[in-house]
């Protein structure tokens, strides 16, 4: 009887993998992991040197959604249908083998696999992983929290209204899922006066990584792997913690 | 000449270091690390299985407190040199061989490291870490935040009534540096109707771990490596991110 394993794969440097993640990874001999159809997905291609050459791969593609509105119903039930059937095709697969899930970042922090993860509960193993916004703010060179400095993560799929209330609210704010959403996170920050100091960070810790100040930066060139930062100040340095 | 390099180590459990950190671990001549007097240091704990037996050890002990408040000038003016010092230090052992910095979870989120960082530009490198919020979020075995959750961390040292107004703006909560402060914290999660959901993670992914509800917990037993969360519960399990 084996087991399904999802490894946390980290930001995307694969040296930013845990020591238990990597030696799993090296060792699978089934793996499987989301992608959209047509891509190679960024959870494999964290792995890519990694995998033995024998490997069998299981690529989970999300159902097209040209066809329906991303928040109808519709969509929403053949997506639930896509998670249950995944979950029970892991459990079989699991029956002879372990078979290791790869997920980007950390598996608990905002990650499709927690759809699995609750229909398989008992059944499956989570290795945690460093979450993108760390390596992010690790790409900036800067410190992200000093002190008892508040930070507050968001999505960028949130109302404009609610980003600005955060954001003001908030010493050190991550927003996540930016993408498309740039414009409206942008509007936000210049709401909530703190546009100057953001940073976007695109493919933190990836080959392909850039940094840029988020006012020098047009909203035309935001893939989905980008996360915008703004540091916080605290009490700082005198006061240690 | 050497190199003076920050290691983050997560949060406790030595297999959840990175890849890169065990390496630079494993491999090191001289590390340095933070404790309290008479403490062993918990950064110095989590590798003590990793050190190579003829490594070089600089304990950097943070000056005494009981003469002084904490937060009196001449503490904080005590600590500032405290910093200054320990960072001249390095950068003179660093001029023959590199030095090793431990420090738990991810440097740049709440460290300590941070002080002597910003006195050290440009001659240091870092490694972040897991932090620890994500090796307790995972020792509870549940998704810590979904779809647009908004998940804010807070530091158990704020005034009671901040700690209650963000506490009622967030989905997801994770409050560290509870310790002396979880009375505090409750009051708060009371107040803003968020104790039933609260978990407290003792000492996350190392040996002693200890997971409970926050509600069945005395404020008697609360260490200094302790953190209380509340999960997020977001738009689930129907809709993907
Ligand atoms: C569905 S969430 C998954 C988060 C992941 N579980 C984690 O721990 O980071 C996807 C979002 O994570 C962010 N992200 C993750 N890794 C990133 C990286 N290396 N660089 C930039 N953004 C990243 C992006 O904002 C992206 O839209
Ligand atoms: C000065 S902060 C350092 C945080 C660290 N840089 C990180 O990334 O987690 C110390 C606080 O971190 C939290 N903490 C860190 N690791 C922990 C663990 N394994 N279990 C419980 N709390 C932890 C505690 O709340 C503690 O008071």
């Amino acid at each position: 009887m084996g087991r399904v394993i999802c490894a946390g794969l980290g930001p995307g440097d694969p040296e930013l993998m845990s020591v238990r993640a990597d030696r799993l990874v090296r060792s699978a001999r089934h793996v499987a992991y989301f992608r959209k159809k047509g891509r190679p997905g960024q959870a494999r291609k964290i792995v890519d040197k990694l995998l033995a050459p024998d490997v069998t791969e299981y690529a989970m593609e999300y159902p097209v959604t040209t066809e329906l509105p991303f928040d109808s119903p519709a969509y929403i039930e053949q997506l639930a249908r896509f998670y249950d059937d995944w979950a029970k095709r892991l459990v079989q697969l699991a029956q002879h083998q372990d078979i290791v899930v790869l997920c980007e970042g950390d598996p608990f922090f905002y990650g499709s696999f927690m759809h699995l993860y609750i229909r398989l509960q008992g059944r499956v193993e989570v290795v945690p992983g460093i979450p993108g916004m760390v390596g992010c703010w690790w790409s900036t060179g800067q410190p992200m929290t000093w002190g008892d400095d508040v930070l507050t993560v968001l999505m960028g799929t949130l109302p404009e209204d609610d980003l600005v209330r955060h954001m003001q609210s908030a010493d050190a704010i991550a927003i996540m899922k930016t993408g498309r959403n740039l414009p409206r996170v942008r509007r936000a920050l210049a709401r909530a006066g703190r546009l100057e100091q953001a940073w976007l960070v695109q493919h933190g810790t990836m080959p392909q990584q850039q940094i840029s100040r988020l006012v020098n930066t047009p909203d035309s060139v935001c893939p989905y792997f980008a996360i915008v930062l703004v540091h916080g100040q605290g009490r700082r340095p005198e006061v240690a913690e």
